[in-house]
């Protein structure tokens, strides 16, 4: 540690390694709230921790968060994207911790959770960093309200499909496919579905990039509309809107307490 | 950030604040691989950022793991488990970043991404926990491996079961059932069907405490076998062992490329 710190010394000030790395507010503020993230009495409450509540969130441009995720598909998928969508913009906009929590970290959502189809990765990737920024119960009505709104919404938007066919993804370092692409509702919140009905409707396989750039132009939609949900709660204008379907709210009447889970009912079970 | 400055060098000498936040690690390491996670060129590329990279693994206690994994389910759910458990314990056994990375962001994965009932959130939270020491190609072979382990697991493990019936989840801090629960085998990753197929062999509905307990046990169990496989990672004996069943593999022969997934085809589709 002794050699970082020379090497450390050389680099940047006191002052503006403070600033840069925000760390002094972690430790600030952690000392008012030291230990509300640990469980027991035999695990470490660490006096330099990061404080376990929310961080600070200031209003963010979703059009900016739609490039973003686009981009950040191509460099590591799905899941990255909105994550890195997110807290990329915190990071220039308010700094601080946000420049200590690794971008990477949510990689393995792709394709459903390492290629396993579960929960679709911009849905996990934008979860977490809904997480990031409000208390649990917020999070849980924020998410929620997110997942509902990717079950019903025809993907990718209008919005995406323009940008693409006007080769206006900036932020992106390489070609992509620059042609309208067909849209599908996926009734789900599942990979598996999402990409199995637009691939039915499209023609387009999976290992296409045509298929990938869908998936891109997904994962910027999904970045977008966490960005909305939270400056609308951030402003104290969020109201959740998603209700089951009709059929859903007919089985759970009977069905809310022997099982877990808000997804379309008849999309795997026979109704009776 | 002057007063916070202020109040910061009353509390900590600059040796030990480095060593307990780990900083000058990140902001020396940082300088080395300045920009790696940063997307495109309007992007900012904070000097002061967490390398994007996988941080240090060091063997941990699977049995540790479970403890702690129980425990934190009790405090915020089944993702934050196995997150919390695996993240706490690199905490005191590496410090540096961990201290930097806010424990509870994973708990939005509750009850399969608040509450949607997809992927099994201690999956997720420990897929994220994977994800952090381990490089992308190895997170996915990680991952989709414990993916692959549990769905044909029957939970919760025996260990966890004889921990519970004897009082012995240490780390707890309120009571819980402490008698033997029956176990299934969810044939999925999905928490809805996780606990559809436990709350029909056992009776106990989602909300009791019993269920709940179920749960917890399988959060602690989650959170083991993630380290066992970190652990057989990181001396270089990981082997993945998951294989789709025979009726699955017959269905991918032909679905391989219209479709993402691993999961069993036939919980939801007929064959055909």
């Amino acid at each position: 540690m002794a050699d970082l710190e020379k090497a450390l010394e050389k680099q940047v000030s006191r002052r503006s390694f403070l600033k840069t790395t925000g760390i002094g507010l972690g430790v600030a503020a952690g000392a008012l709230v030291l230990g509300t993230g640990v469980v027991g009495a035999q695990t470490t409450q660490a006096p330099g921790a990061v404080p376990e509540a929310a961080l600070p969130y200031v209003e963010l441009d979703p059009e900016d968060a739609r490039l973003r995720g686009h981009a950040a598909y191509w460099k590591a998928g799905c899941s990255y994207g909105p994550f890195y969508a997110v807290v990329s913009m915190l990071r220039e906009k308010v700094g601080g911790p946000y420049n200590q929590i690794p971008l990477r970290m949510l990689g393995y959502g792709r394709g459903g959770v390492a290629n396993w189809g579960t929960i679709c990765g911009a849905l996990n990737g934008a979860a977490a960093a809904i997480n990031l920024v409000a208390p649990d119960a917020d999070t849980n009505k924020l998410v929620s309200e997110l997942v509902g709104w990717y079950t019903g919404f025809a993907f990718p938007s209008k919005e995406a499909n323009a940008i693409g066919v006007a080769g206006g993804f900036k932020y992106d370092e390489k070609p992509y496919p620059k042609l309208e692409l067909v849209t599908s509702v996926s009734d789900s919140p599942l990979c598996h579905a999402s990409n199995a009905k637009w691939i039915a409707k499209s023609g387009f396989l999976l290992p296409t990039n045509e298929r990938k750039e869908r998936c891109a132009r997904l994962t910027g939609d999904v970045a977008a509309k966490a960005v909305e949900l939270l400056n609308a709660w951030k402003a104290g204008k969020f109201v959740a809107t998603f209700k089951v379907d009709d059929q859903t709210a007919s089985c759970l009447s009977c069905h809310a307490e022997d099982q877990e889970g808000k997804m379309a009912c008849v999309s795997c079970h026979e109704p009776h």
